[in-house]
């Protein structure tokens, strides 16, 4: 179903929108860095349904990751060297941060879908891997 | 802005949408494993903006992706053992595809990012990797 005969189709890019995810996304990279479990909890939607598949683990359900960063002690450092966002109407948007480890020439992907929901934006799903 | 005040919100997971995302998601699984191009075109969205990240690859735009795809060769064969899906209202949808290598016991990973457009169901973000 494409719906072709809808009177309006969700904006792409408003930039009002792509600011408050750009936030989101430092908000979360400076928090990563710190390592504050309080913060990080708080950006990841609480849900079953969230999934996060990182370097090294791949997680299903909020408890999971959460239950995975308290045991992990940190992200190991890195550097964003660019940030692409995507937005669909108000409500949902995807951020794609490449990165660099600290000290390292490994090119870094992490995707974060987020969506706004009543307690606020949160990341429904993340990914986040090394090239190979 | 959480906008605590507004009188709804996108409903997660309408069984329709769903579906329709599930259909797609086995529509690009079949296309992948015979590396139909015009359907992967298709189904990727047509815009700058567009980004997959993959397990050897990063990249910017439809037109690098489409480029790529063309001197791949087709992807390395697949199962998929798991698919979970979010959707967020009638235009969004995250699929999560976790799968093994034919003959081999890795973890992959595959995470779409589907946007209803006027031209229909597009994937305007994929990443793919492999659990280190």
């Amino acid at each position: 179903m494409s719906a072709p005969d809808r009177p309006s189709w969700p904006a792409v890019n408003d930039p009002d929108i792509v600011r408050e995810i750009e936030a989101l996304v430092l908000r979360y990279e400076r928090a990563l860095m710190e390592n504050d479990l309080a913060v990080l909890d708080e950006l990841f939607w609480e849900s079953p349904r969230t999934v996060r598949f990182g370097a090294r683990e791949t997680l299903y359900g909020a408890e999971a990751i959460t239950a995975y960063r308290r045991q992990r002690g940190g992200a190991p450092p890195r550097v964003v060297v660019r940030i692409e966002i995507t937005t669909f109407g108000d409500d949902t948007g995807i951020a794609h941060v490449e990165f660099r480890p600290q000290g390292g020439d490994r090119v870094g992907r992490q995707t974060q879908f987020w969506a706004r929901r009543p307690e606020g934006w949160r990341i429904a799903s993340a990914h986040v891997s090394m090239q190979e």
